[in-house]
């Protein structure tokens, strides 16, 4: 992992810090219990995949990711009392923090010999299971099961589009860019113009 | 693990992948959040299992198993497009995990020297955790924890009756046919006769 | 570890499966999804932390944890059958398990090596995440995240200040003791004098 990379971590765990104070905020938390989410949404996904390639903690092994989780809360908890947050904050912050975990999730696991197809699945387990477990601890339905939302859709083909370019000899550095790019295009553009996938629709009781 | 034993865990794995698809449909998700909800049905039980047991994770270690999980899904979307899904499948798919995974779970516990109390326990993670995870993530309770389901019950009582034939010195391979047996006809009673265990009832709020 | 240490986590375990028996009553669970939730309640926070903390799980290693769990559980429901539950015995188990793990918890992983912070966060995994297993099992928000109930806040401030005496040089037993009556006292307290920390509002849906 490079320099950047650690960077770019950073900047994951506080966006999906902000993500989940925002979601904890409107169930109206306490400020601890806020953090508690936060924390969760931050560093969730990264634990389960260090938990799933028996790899050490990241935030055990390093004390700055907690650090930034506790900053960001505190940060979305002050500004708060001051100011409006503004519109589409918790998105932008989930689809950022959705781009560069899934980047993440599927460099690790190809650096540590895994094929693709399961680097797209640590991808996606990095990048969505924080806020998977958030909206889980918040008794919700996952954000990323939501009609309409194009969550899964745009990791799992993000990621499998930084799998395919490093496949193709490409720089991993170019080839991550590429994919934090195409995830966040892809969440932008499901908003912008409404895509979704196609539905599977079953009765809700057994037919 | 016998051949015989990997071929019924993938067998397993697409049960689960089906049942969970189904759950997925009636939620109405979009088919790459299928293939999420469906993936995490037929793979999440073993994954806690080999979490706790300290073993290689055998998605990760075995790519047949997410091969099969994914073209499982992929049958039951397209399946689904064209016929009715018959009745009853669901539950069908459901006690047919219940019963591969949950005896696949004993069996490994006790191969690596632990316990009939672990064993059985590790049985019935590996055979409800998934399908647990799945109704979590839908935010439904938990099917094995419905009334008149008889979930629990069967699984508990099949990986019993496999550790205890195990202790009296039955061949491997019968006790685990008795032991699945037991959890699918123990469920297939359960719907016919409507069998139930007796319910622990206190008054929703606290007395 | 001292011996003390494991009978305190051996009544900590137990406080843990009444209050997730008492949980799964009001939900209706037959006999033995009462038991899985018990159990869940009792050992989940504890597998968690020796997950992340890359240990060999502790009821594996001891088959005494699931043997007090289980008893703990036939008790609780033997004894529902014949007499009405006292008031606030659920919230009394809860507290006890929160304050026993809780310090259990920061304890091995200040034993561990870790630092503050991480000894912090490992015993409010360690305390609350039984209960919060339980409550997601359930299909509730979690009792952890619930307005005026202070569980987040009593085991952040009685961890912190088990850990902050043990980094003033006080003797491990007597900072464990202080850690644990603060949690016990901060929950008793927050009960009869309706304490709260402030709350994070923000509207339901995004603004």
């Amino acid at each position: 992992m490079t320099s950047l990379g650690q960077w770019l971590d950073l900047v994951g765990v506080a966006a999906n810090a902000v993500a989940g104070a925002l979601v904890a905020g409107r169930r109206q938390f306490d400020w601890l219990g806020v953090a508690v989410i936060a924390g969760v949404t931050a560093i969730g996904g990264g634990t389960v995949r260090d938990l799933l390639l028996d790899r050490p903690v990241f935030w055990i092994a390093n004390p700055a990711y907690l650090q930034a989780a506790l900053a960001a809360t505190a940060f979305t908890l002050l500004y708060a009392r001051t100011r409006r947050i503004p519109e589409r904050v918790l998105e932008s912050a989930d689809a950022l923090g959705l781009a560069l975990f899934g980047i993440a999730g599927a460099r690790i696991a190809l650096d540590l010999g895994h094929d693709g197809l399961i680097a797209v699945v640590m991808g996606v387990i990095t990048g969505s299971f924080g806020g998977l477990l958030r909206d889980v601890l918040c008794n919700d339905i996952p954000m990323i099961f939501r009609q309409g939302q194009f969550y899964a859709t745009a990791i799992i083909l993000g990621c499998s589009l930084y799998v395919g370019l490093i496949a193709l000899g490409l720089a991993n550095d170019l080839a991550a860019g590429a994919g934090m790019l195409a995830i966040l295009g892809l969440r932008v553009a499901a908003v912008i113009w409404n895509l979704r996938l196609p539905i599977f629709r079953l009765p809700p009781e057994e037919p």
